[in-house]
């Protein structure tokens, strides 16, 4: 068994763990702000940025997979720590795929100003709402996990379903403009992969939520009905 | 340090759980390539089965997920045996999210069907190519994953590029055909999230693959050009 001096080292080691996670967090917020800035406005020295700022999230996701590894192996944790050490691997992968998706926006957002076709269809009004909501799930995702708050996890769950059903509503809407006029037809393409890189940023604040649920309460909500019960039970 | 008996217990233990992360995979395998044959053909009872089948998929990704915490915490394993263990948790979440494309594939069949809108492209002809090779993808990522065999996780890995333009002829063909004839346009459209949800199966398939070299060679070698230089290099 760990002596107390042993379960010290582990907190500070983990602590240590979850700042650089947060830090990772915050620089794939900041691509999915300045992929969509990119998208709305053309600024191409951006899109360049968040490109390039791949290559940090990525190297991050590997160091700090590896940072837990050794953590597990040095400090030996007991089930109860561990669970925080695992949900933090799964977490670092949602966090590189979220920077995957925010440059996939910057690319089609470079290309659509490159190509001129911006004004073709006004196409960063077509995904604003979802956007929005999906980086308020992102932001509050990380903040769940900074302060693993589990009420703000469990409505950023109950959260995806409106990401969802704004999903569904760019795609209807832009579908309509494809039929009304063919000439917008990639113009609108464009719109609607984006919108699936948005909605796939949601799914993955979604996940972290789930996986912040699990540290706390020790229990696996994925694919339960368990922030249903949770929301509307009684204080 | 673990003694001799305690390390036979600990592969005995990674053993059971690495045939069942194999079962899993096979189970996504079967939703994968029963998905697509509802995508052909439109068998409304089989894609209902895929639906059904992401419950079993979800909850063996909980089940799982939880062996390998027990393994780490009753054995606690050497880094380089750790290794194996952080490997398959990462590998649990991509097949547990191949489940969910090839649900994914299910649904848009059974709609298409269910609308009567399959006659009006050819629509698996568009996708045929493209879903053979990240079905193959797939096999060759749990056959790696099985046998441990980094040449094939190379292998894999190299052919994700092929996946990619595939990708992209089947959008290119897929426009053009909306473009064409704009009564063609929800059908394409019904094509185009099939074969991105296809496209992200080879995703996943790749990833299984970088896991397999990770542990292996004790090398991570994502987002490197590792592959490329084993895959040239003299044997």
């Amino acid at each position: 068994m760990p002596g107390d001096h042993s379960s010290k080292q582990y907190d500070t080691d983990l602590e240590t763990i979850r700042s650089k996670v947060l830090t990772m967090g915050g620089l794939v917020e900041s691509q999915f702000n300045d992929a969509m800035d990119c998208f709305r406005g053309g600024d191409i020295v951006k899109a360049e940025q968040v490109i390039k700022s791949d290559e940090t999230v990525n190297s991050l996701e590997v160091t700090l997979d590896d940072a837990c590894s050794h953590l597990i192996v040095k400090r030996q944790p007991a089930a109860n720590d561990l669970r925080t050490v695992v949900a933090t691997l799964k977490v670092i992968t949602d966090l590189e795929r979220i920077g995957d998706e925010a440059t996939k926006i910057a690319r089609i957002g470079k290309q659509l100003h490159e190509r001129g076709t911006v004004g073709v269809l006004n196409h960063y009004e077509s995904v604003r709402v979802l956007a929005s909501s999906a980086a308020n799930s992102l932001h509050d995702a990380l903040d769940a996990f900074a302060r693993l708050d589990e009420k703000l996890a469990a409505q950023i769950i109950a959260a995806d379903e409106t990401i969802d059903n704004e999903f569904r509503t760019t795609t209807r809407a832009t579908v309509t403009f494809m039929m009304e006029d063919p000439r917008t037809i990639s113009a609108a393409l464009d719109i609607l992969w984006v919108a699936k890189a948005i909605e796939r940023i949601g799914d993955h604040a979604k996940n972290i939520a789930e996986y912040v649920i699990y540290v706390v309460e020790g229990k696996d909500i994925r694919h339960t009905d368990y922030v249903y019960t949770k929301l509307n039970s009684k204080p």
